[in-house]
């Protein structure tokens, strides 16, 4: 990612946390630790790039980017929890509940949540970009993020444990699971620029092409790279048992893919005209990762 | 609670509810569980009066009302969770979890949380009562319910467990835990008629006073009642040796303040003049309830 965006994202979401400055400060703390453990900052740089790419300063993406990454780790926190994938370790340092109890953690997650929309709805935000488009914003991340999306996703995913699910099971759960968030972020890049319906619907279809390819390229990771350059054990997915795309392809199929899916996210650029040189390289960059 | 308001909410919050007719359709089960075993709709409805008594047809109030019920619903799910109060019972029926597992309470939570913004923000309720009251709306309901309020009054409340907090500490408890849920209500019903701001605030300060008098009353119960009126063990809070406001105060001081509370609600009523007799009831009944 770009480093400017990301510091950029960093120094804002940091902000928004609630003040540390009362009674339920660990709240603050287990919120801002889960946030600093952060990893490439995806999602929110895609909300900047397509703002920009609509022609908006930055700094009027800034409200949406930090919502999504919010979010994101508020799934994240959850997911981990013993209920839920039992997660002792996150990127490599201890998950939240491990630091701060299962009940901190889960009400950390669910302030995170709510959090995001706050942010995205707060007077501030509107004087930048307007009640619509404050309005529209939450709208997609709710629908993404929700029962028909992320969180629907999640369910997909554990009623399918330990049983051989079909390639159209598989294909839904990523999409739902993984892709539809990434797909939001690209929308609200557009939206929070007030731009056309025209460029949303691209921008939507950029997100979900490369959020599809990102899972696929997960899946090719956890048989072809080695525990060291993965950053967590590979093979867990044959471990549980569970179907993958290489599973049920074979590597050289999902290469194909992904390939696909890029040449899709990249061809989808073409309505934006001149200037999409950044995102056509990060979809490139995200078909190409080693991790 | 006014019948007429408790179907039409009833019946609008199942209309709300995801598909069932889908892969994870016991994410749809799981949450209409939980809102059907709903009690006194005493959220949804304070939305609905005060959007009346500002001369909003009710169905302009019925998107935020279930917002707030939905909001209610998710925070008792997660409440009941064995990592928090490890509640098997919720008003006489198994809890969530239960019946459907941690895992699919714990999402079903989140999607009843991430719900309740999508209907707020979505583009019926834009066309019903316009894109600035959607925004406010949620802005509004995110920060009540989020670190700054509910979520903040449950933290305030595990951090408290097992030892005697003095009564500043519980009155903040009761706020963010209790009242403020109930303080976002009132004035959402307001937001959601396009309500002047002086409106608002009596709204707000009424839906303060009623909702700090509503845990007091809660106190009380805890040692008069029986089981058998209250629906559940009386003398839980002595128990568990929790301060409570009955325990620091007595409970002939605690009358005194559930009137004042009640007084100082009723009086917040005359900004709006003539027709809110239904608000005044309301106040009085809760206050006097056996239960």
């Amino acid at each position: 990612m770009n480093n400017h965006n990301i510091s950029l994202i960093e120094k804002s979401l940091y902000d928004y946390l609630p003040s540390s400055d009362c009674k339920e400060k660990v709240l603050a703390q287990s919120m801002k630790y889960s946030l600093e453990a952060g990893g490439k900052r995806v999602r929110p740089s895609l909300v900047i790039e397509f703002a920009k790419l609509c022609r908006a300063d930055e700094k009027k993406a800034l409200p949406f980017a930090c919502a999504v990454e919010m979010v994101h780790t508020y799934s994240l926190i959850h997911d981990d929890l013993p209920c839920m994938d039992d997660d002792d370790l996150r990127r490599g340092k201890p998950s939240n509940h491990k630091v701060y109890g299962e009940d901190i953690a889960l009400l950390a997650g669910d302030a995170l949540l709510t959090l995001a929309f706050e942010i995205m709805s707060s007077d501030e935000t509107a004087a930048l970009i307007g009640d619509k488009a404050c309005r529209r914003g939450v709208n997609v991340l709710a629908n993404y993020a929700g029962a028909g999306g992320m969180v629907g996703g999640q369910v997909i995913d554990l009623i399918s444990e330990n049983q051989s699910a079909p390639v159209e099971v598989l294909r839904e759960m990523d999409y739902k699971k993984t892709a539809c968030l990434i797909k939001a972020s690209c929308e609200l890049g557009c939206i929070c620029a007030n731009a056309n319906e025209s460029l949303i619907s691209a921008a939507s279809r950029y997100g979900e092409c490369i959020g599809l390819a990102f899972q696929i390229v997960d899946d090719i990771l956890d048989v072809t790279s080695s525990d060291e350059e993965l950053g967590k054990p590979v093979g867990s997915d044959r471990q549980n048992s569970k179907s993958t795309y290489v599973s049920l392809l074979g590597v050289e199929k999902c290469r194909e893919l992904v390939n696909e899916l890029t040449n899709q996210a990249v061809n989808s650029l073409e309505t934006f005209g001149e200037g999409a040189q950044e995102l056509k390289e990060l979809a490139l960059r995200l078909a190409h990762r080693t991790k």
